[in-house]
């Protein structure tokens, strides 16, 4: 079974520390088979071999701004990376940082390829210029002895992974539709992921998403009322499924309806799987995600399960680059 | 990646060659990364190192009622597995076999062991106790090179996997409710799977179903107007997600509607996950298959997925008993 029995909790780092990696932090607290050891953001980094206190972490980025205020474990610093590697105790990390600007998550990659650290990195990055980039690296990160698993949230993530599931029903696949639906109450909580959102929209790019201000994007919200609808996103799980072999990255769309001002989602994410059976026919598989379940969970949760997963690989000596559509995640518990 | 680029088609033999088996010779026809070079059923096999012309071997049976009479590659054999081992050239094997007696499945693997064949064998079992005897064959299965991908069709296979995905969402899962609609039009196209499913019957066990007469099912579909309902089957879909430590095996149940009598579906095959997420919210994730999708197309397409997954694994030397919760399947072209 490749599903081994863990004897060692799985020591875990959490890089970028605002909504999600919040989330990822409070996601990690039970479980049994992962402790959180380190958590960074800009100003520096929080590490304790034995565990952090995620509450504690979480209340210290909201009292104060920063992870690094985390009494005793936070450390102001410019360099993260280089200083968790040289405790040398992480086996794995969730890059739970913002995709803006578009090389960050090539970038940390290269920060850690050149820091001699060996495990696991996994991201929830979105856009599929993000992966391209990633794809450059993959002899670097093989030759490194690093296993990082791309795409790993929920859209790219979860989705990708149930249409490469559900493709093995079709001789061909003619079209993967991606539809997600996000509510959140209190948009300032995912500052970060609601300029991406916005980079989507006619009219924004990535570099000017970012450039707005918090007052711009409030203008933004109120002219539609705390909606954005988004359409033909550049999302990763179109390369992802292309590199699978599933189809052709062009029959993969992403769209979605983001509201700002509400915890209910205004539709049911769901991703539909049409193709044409050995025997002529055409049908589609659909896959829906519960109302209930929040963004947080339907991206942290796939990403430890990948990261669990990624750490199996590593063991075996499997290094270099996958996606979310190749392997299949294992549950934490 | 894992999804490697395949160079030579990958050789395959597909044992069993009733529907199910016929279904998957129709299914390759047309691949390019994989050939039927062997089929065997009772009275023997056949044979060509350069791919088996499907519809010729379908026709064979349809005349004969038997793969042994495809000329020039049929040829009787009571010892078709050690005739074919012998030959050398199979990549892996599709158990396309029925899965009475309990103890088929197991028996078949132990074959391929002693033989001293290396290769990957996939199986679409469908009861719990069947994969509790091979998971006995674990060590063994590791020791002789073989990598065996157990209960790899749609339940177990297909439903199980979007139900292991599905999970990564939640921190405790409660329920996987797995309910299927089969509609086949003729039910003396599937003899074994309709045995399989009368044995699930209250009043009937495997030895009673199998031993019925063609007449005598045909009696009780009679009665039942050509519909068989079945609730709480023993189905490995169970055993599959307990071993992935998703969930307990009484979190899951299994049951469905098929109609003998119309090719229509009396419902959407569909698998419900309900689960805690970390924030203590109680929500559902389901994955519908489309009603135009046969029985053939979610069992054979899947097992294919898994075998060529399996080839992966075994190219890096990665042996032994894996389920298909396990795994992800790879696309087949």
């Amino acid at each position: 079974m490749i599903v081994e029995r863990i004897h060692d909790s799985i020591k875990v780092g959490v890089l970028g520390f605002g909504g999600l990696g919040q989330a990822a932090a409070k996601i990690l607290a039970p479980k049994k088979e992962m402790v959180l050891v380190a958590a960074a953001d800009r100003k520096g980094y929080a590490y304790n071999g034995a565990g952090l206190d995620a509450d504690a972490a979480i209340t210290a980025c909201y009292k104060h701004g920063s992870v690094v205020y985390l009494e005793p474990n936070g450390i102001l610093s410019n360099k993260s990376i280089q200083d968790l590697v040289a405790k040398g105790a992480v086996d794995g990390y969730f890059l739970a940082l913002p995709n803006l600007p578009n090389t960050f998550m090539a970038d940390v990659a290269r920060q850690f390829i050149e820091s001699g650290w060996q495990g696991v990195l996994v991201d929830a990055l979105k856009r599929t210029s993000a992966v391209e980039q990633l794809l450059q690296l993959q002899d670097e990160l093989k030759q490194a002895g690093i296993t990082y698993l791309t795409g790993c949230g929920a859209t790219p993530g979860l989705l990708t992974a149930a249409a490469a599931i559900a493709a093995q029903s079709y001789a061909e696949i003619h079209s993967v539709k991606i539809t997600f639906g996000v509510g959140i109450a209190n948009w300032e909580a995912y500052r970060a992921t609601i300029r991406e959102d916005i980079a989507h929209l006619p009219g924004y790019d990535v570099e000017t998403a970012r450039a707005m201000t918090d007052a711009e994007v409030e203008a933004l919200l109120d002219k539609t009322n705390g909606i954005l609808t988004l359409e033909n996103m550049e999302h990763a799980d179109d390369i992802m499924l292309e590199l699978a072999g599933i189809c052709s990255r062009d029959r993969v769309t992403v769209g979605g309806v983001v509201d700002t001002r509400n915890s209910k989602k205004p539709l049911s994410t769901n991703v539909k799987i049409t193709g044409r059976t050995f025997e002529g026919k055409i049908s589609t598989h659909t896959f829906t995600l519960g109302d209930e379940t929040s963004m947080a969970a339907n991206v942290c949760g796939p990403a430890f399960g990948y990261l669990k997963a990624g750490i199996a690989l590593h063991r075996r000596g499997i290094h270099g680059l996958f996606t979310a559509a190749e392997i299949m995640p294992q549950f934490v518990k």
